[in-house]
């Protein structure tokens, strides 16, 4: 396994976020394109400067593939479509299109629905992000209901993105008035490396516990 | 100019915003590097299907560039930084450095400044996201305070994005704990090509006031 991708995720998370931690884009998108690849973990409680050195925000996670070193999950899955075409295709104009929503995935959905989820976390009744969350859902809405991927025609890391960024919403029934929004999560975390990614994660955090 | 690449902005947008409207970054990448363009646009008032089939959340900008067709700042910066040496590195290494700083631009750090700001318009004096904003800057206040630029050793579209996110929150005062953040955002902003773009964009939307 000397070629192996190593993918760096925290030694524990408490019981809740389990099956959400954002690590879980990264291994699914490995999963998905059969890429070599080992799981190596940094302290969930002490985030110390080896930690910073590697994702100066102190998250997670974060990789090393031969001599390139990348955080963000959003620029880790652009690196990976590029190796391989199971993930993005390869000409210039599929490319263009899978990178416009995979950016729309985090920089237009979830930088609406995360800081809605952290503000419902108080109990606030009256979200203030609600009715801008909303209207991205209306439009997000009319885009899936045409067609069954985002981008390119085909499953695509836009796709890994844009799933996983609606995942909570719908757990938070915040999608029950968005059919195709509920279908396209369902349809996408469907395939199998999803479903070996999840159960991967949750299997990783379980053990620790088992340790402590 | 048949080659030129085409920004399309708004016709017009209220005072409010001008000078910080989001093509600001594709004006601002685009002097930089010395790109031909041409500015185009849309209307403000009505979004209809010609422009959500160009942007599907009914925003700008977005851009044509030949057969490719990008929306979403940060997907058209990354678009602009492989066509010039100006905007990004041609290494492998220097390329995932520079990508993933400006999905920390994106994903990090305005994923909690523009709804801080949002939430802030309502005049609400408790900001639930004022606490997250600032473990954001302290951390990013850590990094910049050892180097002049996010990425690769050097000017790339990373500074671009992650100075333009900040000056919103720099305006507003929140930035006056962080002396390295208020340096980097006058390091970047002092750039010609910024200046440029600034005028430009509001020169625009000066433009539209006069038609009325």
């Amino acid at each position: 396994m000397r070629d192996a991708i190593v993918l760096t995720t925290y030694d524990w998370v408490p019981q809740g976020p389990r099956g959400h931690v954002r690590e879980i884009r990264v291994r699914w998108a490995l999963e998905e394109a059969g890429l070599d690849y080992r799981v190596e973990t940094t302290p969930f409680h002490d985030r110390g400067p080896a930690h910073f050195e590697r994702q100066p925000f102190g998250q997670i996670p974060f990789i090393t593939d031969g001599d390139i070193r990348l955080f963000e999950s959003g620029a880790i899955l652009l690196h990976l479509g590029r190796k391989s075409e199971k993930l993005m295709p390869r000409d210039p104009k599929g490319e263009a299109d899978v990178t416009q929503w995979l950016i729309a995935a985090l920089n237009s959905v979830e930088m609406v629905t995360v800081p809605w989820w952290y503000i419902g976390l108080n109990g606030e009744s009256d979200n203030p992000l609600a009715g801008w969350m909303t209207s991205r859902f209306e439009r997000l809405e009319a885009v899936l209901d045409t067609r069954a991927w985002l981008a390119a025609g085909r499953f695509t890391v836009a796709d890994i993105l844009m799933a996983d960024v609606l995942r909570i919403p719908k757990k938070l029934g915040a999608l029950d008035a968005f059919p195709a929004l509920r279908a396209y999560v369902d349809r996408v975390t469907a395939r199998p490396a999803f479903e070996k990614a999840r159960a991967d994660q949750v299997a990783h955090f379980a053990a620790a516990d088992a340790v402590q």
